[in-house]
This record gives structure tokens, C-alpha cells and sequence, in this order.
């Protein structure tokens, strides 16, 4: 459209040219002199008016503020309203009052349900007729399956080979996914998931480089400000940067003053170098308990975090597994180690958070406690 | 006061009489006959009502229901109100609407906490200053050590020398109780905590055998049914049974159409079999790992649940399992296996509870993580 302006006003110039050159050969200068880059600035206008009123981001919509506010609008019947939980003994150790968001009590173990259902629930008619796709072997893949289960969509989950059997079984059985195993590298997984994409037409719902995934993800927090009023900081683990970019949207669009602190484990701290070099860094290590946060920013989730979040701290293996560990002993749940991420930041007290009110993103609760019941058994199996 | 009436009645009759057989013979015998029993049937009546409203036991004050509304006054400011929490998966396996009232976030991590805080807290000023004493290895001890603290009474607990050093911490360093070491055994327990009590003139907060502490642990029940309306059914795990005499306390006083179900484990079934055979019976064994509810009867909580309780189950070590997995995979949440007893109760199908609404009390998530969190030690030591 924009080239298209742009060739009929050079037409209509072209003629204006001729014909003045003939009958007024004087003022042609003059013309010439003061309107040569009007062209060029209506070109430039006209762009950024449609740029402003599209949100291009490339060829994408960016996400905002409203599309959160929507998101939640769309889901909040099929999700959990999860409940924010705090521990005297936690705001006595920080000298603050913190608010737990806990996300470990959302369906599937996990705030990736927010972000599934927006996604799924947003497909054309024909879109979800063909069926959608993941490639995950978290909490995404059991995600999207219940997603597209409660949305009567096919689902397909392409896996590792390797994945664990009791993840496999519920994403198959509970959630009644197609399971596809691939070998168990990630350039496997994303080409098993291209190939059933060209053939069946699926579509894929990537766990975070997709703006419905993010809109869907920021409303936890937006809950999170429902339930508690006068939060003056919140906390998120960041991985990929799904979880991170829908937050901190959704709290500067609630009010710009509140503080977004994203945290990261030491060993794979790719988001926090990203966030000061200001280019996509990359991990050279997957070294972290913290299994979800092990993947890299992509452009969409790090163009937000560079704009919204303020900063990006770090915590070690061990403040991880103390964080999990003061949750499931003296607060009574269970929380994964990239859940208790955003926890060990607060804990860490790298950031001052004295006499403050703490917001604090509890991301999942899925922990493979085979073991641990395999201790229990042997203990009845003596009875 | 009753002899007193006795004797002015004697007194009165027999004026009469020497005054009747005096004027008219006639008349006497007519008398005598009809009025012969009076003085008896007087006695009976008076006795009665005289039991009815000081609802003596022995030479105890009986627990009532409003004592467990009182309770709840004198303890609501300082314990949780702890969060009942459902599951659709929960719902959907036995067909009726469950609500796990969850006392393992309550403080010091189960409802023993609101049983020690009220008894603790109407003793006397004298009683006060000399301190309290209990003998428990688990939930309890920690529970008076936490609410002596609170009410600026010392506490000595007495335990066991094989008790695990995480829980003497607790008991000692986190609520400053001092802990006095015995022997092993029960006999030792009580001899070693009666000494202490001759020495210092303690008064002993017995975990369930003293009617404050089952006037508190019945408000659970009450927090649950100002939660949740139209319960129609409780369950409640039985040890010593004072959360049970408790809870069918309270529910009975507010509804006697709700029934009130104990949950024991089959092991050791003593409460089950003292239900059937009227009298207190006893356990062979403590093969359970519901170490909560290892315990007998006592004369107290025996009366108050063969009046109150509709019927005592048991399950199987398995079942109980089987429950407490399902509430940590699945609910996240984190339950003792005694507090998953009651659980493991409804999941068992033997009481018809399908289209009901179930209120079932977990009473404690103090679980040792020990070994659990060493195996997530061991991952991290190898990054």
C-alpha cells in the first residue's frame, strides 16, 4: 500500500513537471528546490502511522497492557485462581512482606496453562481443525495438551526418546495428546515438529516466542495485583523469557513506579548477559536443577524485557535448592527448582527489599518424587 | 447441696406427719402410700438437671460446643486461618465435591497448635509463672513449645534420646522450649516428665487427654464450615482422638444431621475396635507410617466419640500411600502420613460419598526431608 502512494504521487509530480516546465519555465526551480523530499516525508509519515497503529513488531503484532487484560478475560473460567501464600518466618528473614503467586496450584502443575489456552483458544475454525503442535518435554507439552483437550483441538507432542514415562503418560493418557518421540537433541525435536507441520498443517505453539503465550502468561500477575494491593516489587524466574515478558508488561502497564526484578540461575545466566550486552547471548552449559529455565531469550520476549524489566539478577545452584527447600518445609508446598527461582532471588537479598511489599512469581510445582516415595515403600513394605 | 435439700425435705415431712397422725389418724396412711417415693424421685430429678448443666465427667468439666467457640476467640488471632483446597482430579475419581481443610499449613505445620494455644493460655497466673510440660516427640511438642513462647511461659518438652536432631532444633532453638532427653520408651516419658513436674510444679499439656486442647482442636472443624456451606459429611483421622472428639464436638453442636467419620489406619485399629466393643482397646503393634496415630484412647476422648461419631473405617498402609502421593503430585501440597489418612478414607470408597460435599481435615504436613533433598543434593555437587 505505502509503495503504492508512493507511485501515484510521483506520477502526479511527473506531470505537474512537464506541464510547468512548458508553461512557466521560472517557477520550476523554485518548485523543484522546496518540495524535493516531500515524497520522502509523506513516505516516512505514512509509515510510522501504520507502524503506531499495528504494533508491527517485524511482521508481528507486539504484545500490550490491553492484550493481557483480554487474555485473562478469555481463560479465566478454564484456568485456576491460584492463591497467594505468605510464611511469617520468610518475611522475618527478609525484613519484608512477601506474597507468593502460586502457580504450582494452576492446572497442570504450571503457569504454562495461562498461555496454552490463550493461544489455542485464538486459532481459526480451520486452524483448529488441522490441530496444533508442541515440542517440549515439560510443562508446555502437558500444557498445550489439556489446553487443546478442553478446546476439542488435536494435539501432538513431539518428545525426546528419553523423556521420563510418567510425563509421557500424562501428557498421552490424562490429556489424551498424540505423543511423537524424537532422538533427543533439540535440532530433532524442532525437525520431527516441521515435518508433521508440513504434512498435516498443524500449528505450532512455541512455549514462549509467541505473543498469545506471553499475554497469556502476564496474567498471573495480573491476578497477583487483584489479590494483593500496594505491591511495590515482583519477582520472576526467567527462562525463555515467556513468563518475565508477560509480567513485567502487565505491572508497568498497571503502574509504572513497581519494580520487575527477573532471576536467573548463575550456571545458565544467558538472559542476565543479554540484558547487559543488549544482544542475545547463549548458555554454553545446561548445568542447572532449574530444568524450565535452561532455554535462550528470543527476540520478542528479550524486545520486551529490554523495555519493561528493570533488572536481571543471579542466583547459585545451592541458593535454588535452599529456596525449594524452606517452600516444601516450612510452607507445606511443592515447588520445582526454576519455580523457586524467583523465591531465591528475594531470598538472595541481592536486591533491598526491606519493609516493602514483595510480589513473587511461583512458576510450577512438578517434581519427578519417585524416589522419594520409593523410600516410603520400602518402609511399608516391612510392616 | 443435694443432701442439704434432702434433709430440709426429711425434715419438713416428717413435722407433718407428727402433726397429721396427731389430728387425723384417717388420713395418714393415704398419704404415706402416694407420698412415700417423693423424697427419691425429688433426689433423682434434682441430680439430673444438676448434671445436665455442669455436664460433669468424673470430677472433669465435659467439653461442649460452645467451649469450641470460645476457643476460637481466644486462639484466632494467633494461629492461621488455614486455606481449604479442592482438586478436580480429587473430585472427578469419587464423584462428590471434597474440600481438605489443610492444617498442615498451619503453624508449626499441623492443628496441634490451636489445641496447645488454648489450653496453654487459660491457666492461671501461678500456673503460668511455674511453666508447662509436655512429652511428645512429634507435632505436639513443638506446638506447646511455640504457644508457651507466644504466651511468655516456659516450656520443657521431654523426649525421647533417639528423637531426630531436626526436631529437637525446632523445639528447642526455633521456639525456645527447653528439651529435656529420656529414654525411649513411653514408661520413660511420663516417669521422667512426672519428676519434672514434682521439682517444678509444671502443669502438663497432654496432647489430647485435657479438654481445652480438644476444645481447640475442634475449631479446624469450625474454621471449615464457616469456609465451605452445605458439608455433609467429615472426615477426621483418629489417634489419640482428640481431633476427632473434637471435630464430632463441634459438628454435631452444628448440625446433627452431618455425619462424622474417623479414619484410622487398619494396623492399628485400637479406636476402630473400642467403637465396636464399647470399652478401650488396645494396639499390639505401631507398624504404621502414620506415626501420628499410633496412640490409644483415653477415657475423655472415648466418651465424647462413641456419643458423637457415626463411624470409625480403617485403611491400609497402601491407601495411606496412595493419598498422600496423590496430594503431593497432584495438589502440591505437602501432608504428613497420619494427615493423609483421612484422605486416604474418602478415596477409599467405603463410606457412599458420590454427589456429597465432603469436608475432610488434613491435619499435618511435618515431613522429613532429609533424604529427598540429599539425592537433589548429589545433582548439584556434580555441575
Amino acid at each position: 500500500m505505502t509503495i503504492g502512494i508512493f507511485l501515484s504521487l510521483k506520477s502526479i509530480l511527473r506531470k505537474i513537471i512537464i506541464k510547468t516546465r512548458y508553461r512557466h519555465p521560472g517557477l520550476l526551480k523554485r518548485v523543484i528546490s522546496s518540495c524535493l523530499f516531500l515524497p520522502l516525508i509523506l513516505f516516512i509519515i505514512i509509515q510510522y502511522i501504520l507502524m503506531r497503529n499495528k504494533n508491527n513488531f517485524g511482521n508481528r503484532k507486539m504484545v500490550e497492557y490491553a492484550d493481557i487484560l483480554e487474555a485473562y478475560q478469555r481463560i479465566k473460567t478454564e484456568i485456576n485462581k491460584t492463591p497467594v501464600m505468605t510464611s511469617r518466618t520468610l518475611n522475618a528473614m527478609v525484613n519484608a512482606k512477601v506474597f507468593l503467586k502460586c502457580e504450582n496450584f494452576q492446572r497442570i502443575g504450571a503457569f504454562k496453562m495461562r498461555g496454552a489456552f490463550n493461544a489455542i483458544s485464538q486459532l481459526t475454525e480451520e486452524e483448529k481443525k488441522r490441530g496444533v503442535i508442541a515440542h517440549s518435554s515439560g510443562n508446555h507439552a502437558q500444557a498445550v495438551a489439556l489446553a487443546a483437550n478442553l478446546l476439542g483441538v488435536k494435539a501432538t507432542i513431539v518428545m525426546p526418546s528419553t523423556s521420563p514415562k510418567v510425563k509421557v503418560n500424562a501428557t498421552r493418557d490424562t490429556y489424551g495428546a498424540e505423543v511423537v518421540f524424537c532422538d533427543p537433541t533439540i535440532k530433532a525435536r524442532s525437525e520431527t515438529a516441521q515435518k508433521l507441520i508440513e504434512q498435516h498443517g498443524y500449528t505450532l505453539i512455541h512455549p514462549y516466542d509467541n505473543e498469545d503465550v506471553i499475554a497469556g502468561a502476564g496474567t498471573a500477575a495480573l491476578e497477583l495485583f487483584d489479590q494483593v494491593n500496594g505491591l511495590q516489587m515482583v519477582f520472576a524466574p526467567v527462562g525463555g523469557g515467556g513468563l518475565l515478558s508477560g509480567t513485567s508488561l502487565f505491572v508497568k502497564g498497571y503502574n509504572k513506579e513497581i519494580k520487575v526484578i527477573g532471576v536467573e540461575p548463575k550456571n545458565v545466566d544467558d538472559a542476565y548477559r543479554s540484558f547487559i550486552s543488549g544482544k542475545i547471548e547463549v548458555n554454553e552449559t545446561t548445568n542447572s536443577i532449574a530444568d524450565g529455565l535452561l532455554t535462550n531469550l528470543s527476540e520478542l520476549t528479550f524486545s520486551i524485557i529490554k523495555k519493561n524489566v528493570d533488572q536481571i539478577i543471579t542466583v547459585s545452584e545451592r541458593e535454588i535448592l535452599n529456596a525449594m527447600r524452606f517452600a516444601w518445609e516450612r510452607m507445606k508446598i511443592i515447588i520445582e527448582p526454576s519455580g523457586a527461582c524467583s523465591l531465591a532471588g528475594v531470598m538472595s537479598k541481592q536486591i533491598p527489599v526491606e519493609n516493602k511489599k514483595i510480589g513473587v512469581i511461583i512458576t510450577g510445582g512438578n517434581v519427578d518424587l519417585t524416589d522419594f516415595f520409593n523410600l516410603l515403600e520400602n518402609k511399608i513394605s516391612n510392616f
